[in-house]
């Protein structure tokens, strides 16, 4: 292959952690990198020294990091404007983080030059020369970030591709154009990088987009297409305001549709993974229709495009979806048509007659339920118990006989606050009276039921919730609105889904957590490929 | 201006619900037909007859529906292969809906027609021809979607040209390109479109895009640039796997990028309005991040970006956010330098001193809030009562004693479920012992702490909870894990947000909710201008 290979350089733990709700702890960062090193990115950018005092943890901290491929890179900026490069602290923290690769960024458009940093367009340019110059001279790879390279190239082209020129002269290995503001369009973007290729042929270029147009991966891909080589972006397209440009949809584009080399393309099967993972140590909600890596980017609702889909292999699946980790899946909802309905059920192992009765009462029966609340889309453990109990005629384990939840808060000379549950249930056959007790009250029912269920089936023990959801599903009635619960749980291999719907939150809660061990104890006691299905295989760490 | 008027194609109601969790009552599908319409969308495709007993009901209603602009489309296919026209029990569905404009889809890749529909090229071809022409004769408006375009043309050009062919004979209004794997690039739209341009010149083309790529607004826009006329998408992007085009990104990068004329061009203020009103009809949380609309859209943490946005106003937004019905935002958290903080602030109409001991003291206890759980990220209201209470020494009006609250479930003969609280407060130094009851032990604990409340602030009947959001701030611990609630209050005109935390959902909520009464009387007490900018002007209906 001719086309040069594609340098990946993550800014998920620097400029990502800008985004609303997006932090990382120390550990965390650690983790993040370590995972982006497996999957094979080349450049981390981990934090910026100067500008808070977990980032400083951070780089003491990865002194001691081994990892197998990628640099680590600190950030930051040029050095003011009237200073010695050698006197600058902003630059001396950039050289005491220790890391290989350095990159800072600086004044594309006279305007900031003039109105925000208040100097004027030659000191800006030597500023930008000194700056890269002289980390170079201190034993680092030195990375140029032109920011606000668009806006500042259509206000003065000259000027822009001046201070590209500088950073160039000051030995800087990239230059990456920054469209910093997020607002350019595609076409400016293959215009303008194909002239900036022109007039400095024989420079590495980067891209850094944002996504405020909804156009973060478009400006990437086009800037490759006019010759850049280095993509700069975030892990689920994390950011401020919308988000940097997406490397979990750039990658594979850049992989599987223009075919391009890039050190982390062997691990594309690993993208989904890296991208659950990276979600769960943000504390984010995976967003399901993120291209490629989400639960929905291969899943199929209509009842059209279900049946073409069980005819011609992707008929409506642009790829394999093995390619990047992520697989099919059928949606069952009220929507469905039966072709939908038997498509899951054959999902699950079970083989449905298309005119069968049985298939009629379900789909009646399933409808009714999501008029209730419940859903099933999400909760494919509950969807195999009911078809479980619904064809077969499978019966619960646990059985109810009642519960009690109680919380109190008294205010005496200091706040007490204490939930106390009580759970009757009978399993096969013997009944059984627990009480529990925890900070809150699902939580103290999670614990009876459990210390009710774990002479029978000591598995359980080693199950624990990994989250939970909760929606109000009518929102007009407030605090006596419907509201559906979504359990997701673990036993440290897999994890499963089930839901509960009541006006009552903590009743949802309980369906839903007595679901998560129904589904537990069938898994046992079945144990099949079948019942595997409806769980998923959780990403072992390294 | 020369080039032509945009024709926006809305399909939200059948194509975006396509989507998986998202579903429209038939209610609620007169609700968006009517929102999208006084927006100035010019074409609602609201369903498809053939498919499911909601979309016919929708079509029912929809006769009766006064629209000011926008053409309501019935959605289906052509003919069946080998049928007469007037014997097509599809088509007669199609024209039994009543509707002035119907769209059907037709095989463009001869796969799909070999394979899936099992017929020929030339039968294909004859489909399309003659259930366009029927169609048409019946006095509709017909729109062409060639399914699988890109697809299909890249396999064989010359057939998926003959399709296009097919239905212009016919009589389509617009031909419509879709890449309905989503799998298309944006440099093959550019040069398939100009093909397809160059070899019928004197055809209306439309785009229909997906985003499984990631590019569905690129797509779009590149076909507009390449002479499309019409783009089908929908609002906030709904749809099958990752989501169709979405109109709420393509409408204002047309509008004020390309400055291309559009019908609802004049209504792009109310484009961030339209796009949560939607949300709210199919039960989907906003997405923040998405472009323009976003409620992270406009919002800054990065200590660099907020202080330079303070210098030059639109240093880091590429447009006003008010062209979108949008604002900037200030973003608090422990990431938050000084100037953020003091933003934020003055944007809540409170002046601090950038070095004063209170800025230092506020900023050590909001991070220690934030350690415990809390975020005020999406929690203005709170924040607020936390700034009035920490700087201008504000008291809560809202004392606990104590709460208790009880739920059981026990069967006899049936079901009980059941909760009751009791709440005793003092309020102005006399104290109030309420008892409620409810479904679930958070409407009993509203219900009592409203009773409470109600003699001495009789303005707090107007509020109601809209939503609220549950999160496991570390998910390590399971059900004993630090829980965050987030509540939206509303009074009918504005809505407001609070946040909880603790280790006890009930307790997180009461935390939350006390903090939405708080506000309230806030609200009432102070009612001017600061306050209200812990609010939001919610939309008010037609």
């Amino acid at each position: 292959m001719d086309a040069p290979k594609i340098s990946i350089y993550d800014t998920t733990l620097r400029d990502g952690s800008q985004g609303e709700g997006i932090s990382f702890s120390v550990n965390s960062k650690i983790r993040v990198a370590q995972k982006l090193d497996q999957f094979g990115v080349d450049y981390i950018e981990a934090g910026w020294p100067g500008s808070n005092p977990r980032d400083l943890a951070f780089f003491e901290e990865a002194r001691n990091l081994k990892l197998q491929h990628a640099k680590i890179a600190a950030f930051g900026s040029t050095r003011r404007a009237n200073v010695d490069v050698e006197e600058d602290p902003q630059l001396r923290l950039l050289l005491d983080a220790e890391t290989p690769v350095v990159t800072i960024f600086g004044k594309t458009w006279l305007l900031h030059v003039e109105k925000v940093i208040r100097t004027t367009g030659a000191e800006n340019l030597a500023m930008i020369e000194d700056s890269v110059r002289f980390l170079g001279s201190q034993g680092r790879e030195v990375i140029y970030d032109a920011e606000h390279f668009f806006d500042g190239y259509k206000d003065n082209a000259e000027f822009a591709l001046d201070t590209l020129r500088a950073a160039n002269r000051g030995g800087a290995e990239y230059l990456v154009l920054c469209d910093t503001n997020g607002g350019t369009q595609v076409h400016e973007v293959d215009e303008i990088v194909t002239e900036v290729r022109k007039q400095l042929p024989d420079v590495r270029v980067g891209m850094h987009c944002h996504n405020d147009c909804g156009l973060g991966v478009a400006l990437s891909l086009a800037g490759v297409r006019a010759g850049a080589v280095q993509i700069q972006g975030t892990i689920n397209g994390y950011g401020e305001r919308n988000g940097n440009a997406n490397l979990t949809s750039i990658i594979p584009n850049l992989a599987l549709k223009f075919e391009r080399e890039m050190n982390c393309a062997a691990n594309i099967k690993k993208l989904r993974d890296l991208s659950l993972y990276i979600d769960d140590l943000a504390n984010q909600r995976p967003d399901i229709r993120a291209p490629y890596v989400g639960a929905s980017a291969f899943a199929h609702k209509g009842g059209v495009h279900a049946d073409a889909a069980s005819k011609v292999a992707r008929s409506y699946e642009h790829i394999d979806p093995a390619l990047v980790g992520n697989r099919s899946r059928v949606l069952v909802s009220d929507m469905s048509g039966r072709s939908s309905i038997m498509m899951k059920a054959r999902e699950m192992g079970v083989d449905l007659e298309s005119r069968s009765p049985e298939l009629k009462t379900f789909l009646e029966e399933l409808k009714d339920l999501e008029f209730r609340g419940y859903e099933y889309e999400s909760a494919d453990a509950s969807f195999k118990l009911l078809l479980d109990k619904f064809l077969h005629g499978r019966k619960d384990r646990i059985n109810l006989k009642g519960y009690r939840a109680m919380i109190s808060e008294e205010i005496h000379s200091e706040r007490e606050l204490y939930s106390e549950a009580t759970v009757k249930i009978s399993v096969d056959g013997s009944e059984s009276h627990t009480v529990a007790e925890a900070r809150g009250p699902i939580g103290a029912l999670d614990h009876a039921l459990r210390k009710a269920l774990s002479p029978i089936y000591p598995f359980v023990e080693e199950m624990r919730l990994v989250d939970f959801k909760v929606r109000i599903v009518d929102s007009k009635e407030g605090t006596d609105a419907k509201i559906r619960v979504q359990v997701e749980s673990t036993d440290g291999s897999r994890s499963w889904g089930t839901v509960g719907a009541s006006e009552n939150i903590v009743e949802a809660c309980w369906e839903a957590l007595k679901d998560a061990y129904e589904f537990k104890i069938l898994l046992e006691e079945t144990g099949g490929e079948e019942v595997e299905k409806a769980s998923r295989r959780i990403a072992v760490e390294a």
